[in-house]
C-alpha cells in the first residue's frame, strides 16, 4: 500500500475544523458545535442512539445528554487522533478518526474513557468544512 | 459556524514547532525549550505561578521545577491535541491547545495527569515560529 | 532555537500516512501495514526484539505477536503525537513520534500503556510515503 496522497490544504483545514469544533463542544457551546453541521446534518453519538437531525435537533440532543452532569462540576475533553480521509465520488470526504474522552473532576485524576471511532462525512468547499453526518462507535461494544 | 480557513503552511509549521519544542522539554533540553520563546517571552506553567520572563528566566524556572524529580527516574511526555489558531490584529497568532502530561516510572504504568489547556501567543515570520507567551491552565482547578 | 520550517505538504502526507497505517494495524490488516514499508524495510517493535525484515517477514512477526490475544477480544489503538521530522542527507526523512497504546476489552476501561517513542526513517517521493525502518523504544525500559 501507498496511502493515496491527501490534498495538503484539505488535511490542514479538517484538523483545524476538528480543533475548533471539539473545543466548542467541551466548552459547552452547543450552538457553535451544531453549526459545524450542514443544515440537515445528522449526529449519532452511539450506534444505539436515534440520530439527531438538523442543528436545532443536535442542540436539543446535547442539552438532554448533558443533564447527567447537572450539579457535577465535570470538565470533559474529546481528544482526536489519526484522521484518515477518503474522498468520495459525490465530492464529500469520509473521515475516520480515533477519539478518547478525558473527564476531569475537581481533585480527581483524569479518567480516560471511552475509546471511540468517529465516522464522519464532510462537505468541503472554498468556504470551509461542514459535517454532513457523524456516527460514533465505541470500542467497548464489540 | 464555519471555522475560518487556516493558512495551511501556518498550521503545519505550528504543529511541527510544538513537536520539536515538547520533545526538547521532555528530553530535558531546557535551553532548547527556552529558545523557542522570543527574547522577552513569558512562560507561566500554572495560573498561580509567577511567570518566568526571558530565556534565562525560563531555563531557571524549569531547573527549579524539575528538582522535584531528583533521584526519581521519571520520563514525562507532554501530549498536545486540537490546536486552534486565531490570527490577532497585531500579526501574532493565538493558539489554544489541549495538553495531557504522561508520566512513566520504571516498572509502572503511565500516569496521565493533569489535563491542561495551553494558551499561547505565537510570533510567526519567514524564519519560523517563536512563543511570545504561554499560560497553562489546569482542568483540576475550576 | 527556531525549528527549521518543514515542507507543508510533506508534513500533511506523513500525518495522513500514519493515520492510515495505524488504522490498518489496529484493524488487524497486517498485509496492509506491511505494505507501508519498503520491500526491504525493517520493523523492530522493541529494542530487544530481532528486527523483522521485508513485508512477508513483518506480516509473520505481527501474526506471531498477536497470538497472545487469541481468545481475548481485545481492541488496541495506537495513538501518535508530536511528529518531529528531520530531512537526512540521503533524501530520507527521520521521524520521531510519541506513541501510546490504548487497549480496550469488553466491559472494561481503556488501559493506556505502554508509552513509547517511534523512530522511523521514511522514504518520500511523488508517489507517497514508505517506511524504510521503524524502531520502537519503550519509556518503561530506561
Amino acid at each position: 500500500m501507498t496511502t493515496a496522497p491527501v490534498r495538503t490544504d484539505l488535511y490542514a483545514q479538517v484538523q483545524h475544523f476538528y480543533a475548533h469544533q471539539m473545543q466548542a463542544l467541551d466548552g459547552g457551546r452547543f450552538e457553535e458545535y451544531a453549526a459545524t453541521f450542514t443544515p440537515g446534518g445528522s449526529f449519532q453519538h452511539s450506534p444505539g442512539a436515534e440520530p439527531a437531525v438538523g442543528r436545532a435537533g443536535i442542540v436539543h440532543e446535547l442539552v438532554e445528554f448533558h443533564k447527567r452532569f447537572e450539579g457535577d462540576p465535570v470538565q470533559r475533553r474529546h481528544w482526536f487522533n489519526h484522521i484518515a480521509l477518503e474522498p468520495q465520488p459525490d465530492g464529500s470526504v469520509r473521515s475516520t478518526v480515533y477519539a478518547l474522552v478525558v473527564t476531569v473532576r475537581p481533585g480527581g485524576k483524569p479518567e480516560i474513557a471511552p475509546s471511540c471511532v468517529v465516522h464522519d462525512v464532510l462537505e468541503v468547499d472554498g468556504e470551509g468544512v461542514l459535517l454532513r453526518s457523524r456516527l460514533v462507535t465505541h470500542d467497548q461494544m464489540f
